[in-house]
């Protein structure tokens, strides 16, 4: 069948919005293929050219959308921790009393950490990041910390946690709940959901038994 | 006052006892300042010429006593990984219920990840062994687990421990137990044993408060 020249062809030639939905569905795409390959294979061992090539693309592309390895890693780890600030927004805004809000943010906390960029946030040592990057990515973990502290505190306080030490219970959650990051493997039987919950439930019951 | 030859004096030449004694220390003295500046820069930011350097010798002299980098590493690691085991053999030894047996093995477990070879075990990424080390790495690692696996197990079974999932509280405990290897500060003003009483506290109290 012949072409048909139609008044309603569309328009070999994309509208702005499309060209800007374009781009950053790549960026995405490329993010995505270097944030997996870093937690995989260690940062060291990744190169922008494999990750160009998981992608059937050149390595200038990458830079084109994201620049250079560091800054990749960066942006890798700011989603992550982007990711557990929306939580702590999220949690800001639940009512309960302090164990129930604590709960809720360490559910989310906790998976953060099992998905790829959170899992990068965890895998990432401040040494391979220039001063400047290492200084704001550790800010930013301890806003983290300082959120968790202040539930802790909290429940203490109105009686829904036991009147532990708040730095310490604060480390042994985050020890506990960023764990998975390095054992949890993201296509194994386990969904994030279960192994929060099921971590979560003995590090709020305990190991003695209960009365 | 001249020198006199004395029956007395001793031989210039060292005995083959002080000899070997001699290279000990000083393959000690290389694996301690490695270990050090592996944990402090990470591992592909060390170089065997710092080691060296930090130490006042030459390279050879390192490749000398301990090989290259990767076998400086894996002696670091199977350092570390000896004490894990030895402290298994005490706990073994141990009488008591399976929660006191578990306090004494988390104890020291939590002590020796504070310390130079154990921080080196929690901080060493597989990825940066060969295949061979890294397969030995995982299997020695996965004795520990088992381990702690079964302590619980044995706490569970004579009711010292209350009826956890044995495998996600052991999941728990090593999170919270490895993690201050990445926080706790050598030269800090908490000691590994503060840190580790207070760790174990709460992670066999809990946070919910006991009736």
């Amino acid at each position: 069948m012949p072409k048909l020249a139609s008044a309603e062809a569309p328009s070999p030639f994309r509208t702005r919005d499309e060209r800007v939905r374009d781009r950053e569905e790549k960026r995405e795409a490329v993010l995505r293929a270097a944030v997996r390959m870093f937690n995989a294979r260690g940062y060291h061992a990744t190169s922008l050219d494999d990750v160009a090539a998981s992608l059937g693309v050149s390595k200038p592309t990458i830079y084109h959308y994201l620049g250079n390895k560091e800054q990749v890693l960066v942006e890798c780890v700011n989603r992550g921790l982007e990711m557990l600030r929306d939580a702590a927004d999220a949690t800001r805004a639940q009512p309960g009393k302090g164990l129930d809000r604590l709960r809720y943010f360490l559910l989310l906390y906790a998976q953060i950490n099992m998905d790829d960029f959170g899992r990068c946030v965890i895998r990432t040592n401040e040494e391979v990041l220039s001063m400047d990057s290492a200084t704001r990515f550790r800010a930013r973990k301890r806003e983290i910390d300082l959120f968790v502290r202040d539930l802790i505190g909290e429940g203490v306080a109105d009686g829904s946690i036991a009147p532990v030490d708040v730095r310490f219970a604060s480390f042994a959650l985050a020890g506990a709940l960023n764990w998975p990051a390095r054992w949890h493997a993201p296509d194994g039987p386990m969904t994030p959901a279960q192994v929060a919950d099921s971590l979560i439930a003995i590090l709020i019951g305990g190991l003695a038994p209960r009365a």
